[in-house]
């Protein structure tokens, strides 16, 4: 069994001034491949420290993943240890010097001489270009042993460890991908899901995990043999109401969205309350969504939603902003204002005030225009403002995409 | 010196599908108190693992602090590797399991059989009191060395830390507080920060680091000694740029934002292209920001843009949908249309496709209409789509948020 430690460089970590997501995300690359990792470790960027560590693991692991300590700046004391730990002087590379200088030109910045140094490795190592920043990964191996150095930024360090990290690894160790599949489901809570699936028990080989988000569960069943992982799935889905699974595995909700709008050659737009945006924001993360995404309004106001969107003030009046009735003049406003074949409209409470006895905090209605016409949902969102913001959206796009 | 090691024992941890965030809760309490952690390491909840861990860590420091394992399950595996260790026998405590079934009692539930372990600890420990949960907290001491053994459910594990452990380590050493301060920059990139204030030296006693985040860099001074510290964030912010200085320890942008629109009195509306939606989710993540925010516009199509903005077709077709003139008129069109007294426009390139050679990925127009009336900024931010999207929204409120 191949061992793998992973090493940690950062007094922000022990601190507690930084949560270490790096490890959650690297523990679970390497589980999915079947090489789970053995130990993590946490050190301070001191360099005597992160000496004796590497002598006492160089030892004992096959792999040792180190991230951090790979900046230009005084505390940045990573590399200087891996030289004297491996008896190696630190040399000039062009293509990293090269790297660097594209990044400062794409952002028209002059580079500061202290960077110059980040082209610097150790030699013997191979560096692993980074697009994401200045520090290149580090790779060297001796004696069937090997040691990955990365930066501890998580968006510099994920690019280099999918990219070149897990290939390496996959190529020369014989690794057993872990078979895993999720169903996740929205609307229903994670108790009832146990309570309507407690007949299937996990068994030696296959597990099942329950992963509760604001307002979804994802239930994921992982082992090493596929058949027995899929009859679990199979079993499972056959307990759980269709209408709560909105898909598998990495789908998730706006990427379902984004598929379907992009296949129906159809457009839309949104007229957005107590989301403020959100539905928006997350539509336009997509690349490609202009395709059929048109725009929309965030009306907070009533005079907003009246002027913009055309919604009666006798309606308002009547039935109040968060109502079936103001939410269905909406949806038909914006789609009549933004010339879109489908629309999204939400009008509700985030909280945490505005509540009443009537209509409590929670309470939102949603209306979409979508393949099967207008279909306006009441909800009641539990939660505080962020959690219903998100319930909100996240419903509002699966309940247009179920019409697609 | 005091030495610390945090030890937490789990497989979630190891294959990531838990972020280990009592980790960053430990260090943070412990750093406050002038006790930082030395260590920490994650293993797997195996018995002879534990063992051998605890073995070179009992001699290597002062105190060992143990998350995780206490459960009654098969797979709680740390009691039984405490009680090897320390040559120890469980004890069944009644005090304990008096605990215990008030717990049950006030959720008015039948004790599992299984549960009745929970009141064993080893002889010679004294058991801590967990208000929330089954596993009492561990507690022994022995030749001036420490060991505290806590459930690694992070509600119980912190209930337990503030209430029986920092009292009993303030009690027992010689604490000093940290004094902490946070420099907070935003526009200005890590080495360029870290050149203009080379020639400020880390102390003995106060240390200096920088933690880079997409387009915006803390500096934070911390140490012993108020004085130093207090004059160290002096000597940096004279260094520093101070349109690059947003704030300060736990403001954030969105939160000067919303705090100096409330005082201003004044109303706001936006106007979002490339951003899709993000700068009014942010804004509206805030309760109370319907005080100001009137709502606005996600004008995706140059059809929305004239339209709803009146931005005039000829501006588009001279200059282009991204151009200091369309984000002009787009500013003072959402101002007028919303009828509020500041506003905010963006419009760029948020990528991946999309860019030109003289408009490439990442150029972004800014256009505010704020105290000092109308402003507008060009902008090339670095990055993938996410990453423009967020670096334009942020800066964006600053913009605004400055001339307030």
């Amino acid at each position: 069994m191949t061992k793998i430690v992973y090493i940690s460089i950062g007094n922000e970590i022990l601190i507690g001034k930084t949560v270490n997501t790096n490890e959650a995300f690297i523990g679970s690359q390497l589980a999915d491949i079947g090489m789970p990792l053995e130990k993590t470790i946490t050190i301070k960027d001191e360099r005597e420290t992160i000496l004796n560590l590497l002598k006492s693991c160089w030892e004992k692991y096959d792999i040792i993943i180190v991230t951090g300590g790979l900046g230009p700046t005084h505390d940045d004391v990573t590399k200087s240890a891996i030289c004297k730990f491996f008896k190696k002087e630190l040399v000039f590379k062009n293509s990293v010097w090269n790297d660097i200088k594209k990044l400062y030109n794409e952002e028209n910045q002059t580079i500061p001489e202290i960077v110059k140094t980040q082209a610097e490795i150790p030699e013997g190592f191979i560096a692993l270009a980074n697009k994401r920043g200045t520090a290149p990964g580090l790779y060297y191996s001796r004696n069937n042993k090997k040691i990955f150095v990365l930066p501890g930024v998580p968006a510099e360090m994920k690019h280099l460890f999918i990219e070149n990290i897990i290939p390496m690894i996959k190529k020369q160790y014989h690794t057993t991908p872990l078979f895993q599949k999720t169903i996740r489901t929205i609307g229903i809570p994670e108790s009832l899901l146990y309570t309507k699936t407690e007949e299937i028990k996990e068994s030696e080989h296959t597990k099942i995990a329950f992963l509760p988000k604001p307002g979804m569960v994802d239930i994921r069943v992982y082992g090493f043999m596929e058949k027995e992982v899929n009859m679990f799935i199979n079993h499972l889905q056959n307990k759980i109401p269709e209408g709560n699974i909105y898909g598998f595995d990495d789908e998730n909700i706006v990427s379902i969205f984004h598929k379907k709008m992009l296949d129906s050659r159809k457009t839309i737009s949104a007229a957005e309350s107590c989301t403020g945006g959100l539905i928006q924001n997350l539509i336009t993360d997509n690349a490609g969504s202009s395709e059929y995404f048109l725009g929309g309004i965030v009306c907070y106001s009533n005079d907003a939603k009246m002027r913009l969107l055309k919604v009666q003030r006798s309606t308002i009046h009547k039935f109040g902003a968060v109502s079936r009735e103001t939410v269905k003049e909406m949806v038909v406003g914006v789609q009549n204002l933004m010339k879109s074949d489908y629309a999204i409209a939400v009008s509700g409470i985030a909280g945490p005030g505005g509540g009443l006895k009537e209509k409590p905090v929670g309470l939102v209605y949603i209306g979409v225009i979508g393949k099967s016409g207008l279909d306006i949902t009441k909800n009641n969102f539990s939660g505080n403002r962020l959690a219903v913001k998100k319930k909100t959206a996240f419903t509002a796009l699966n309940q247009l995409s179920k019409t697609l």
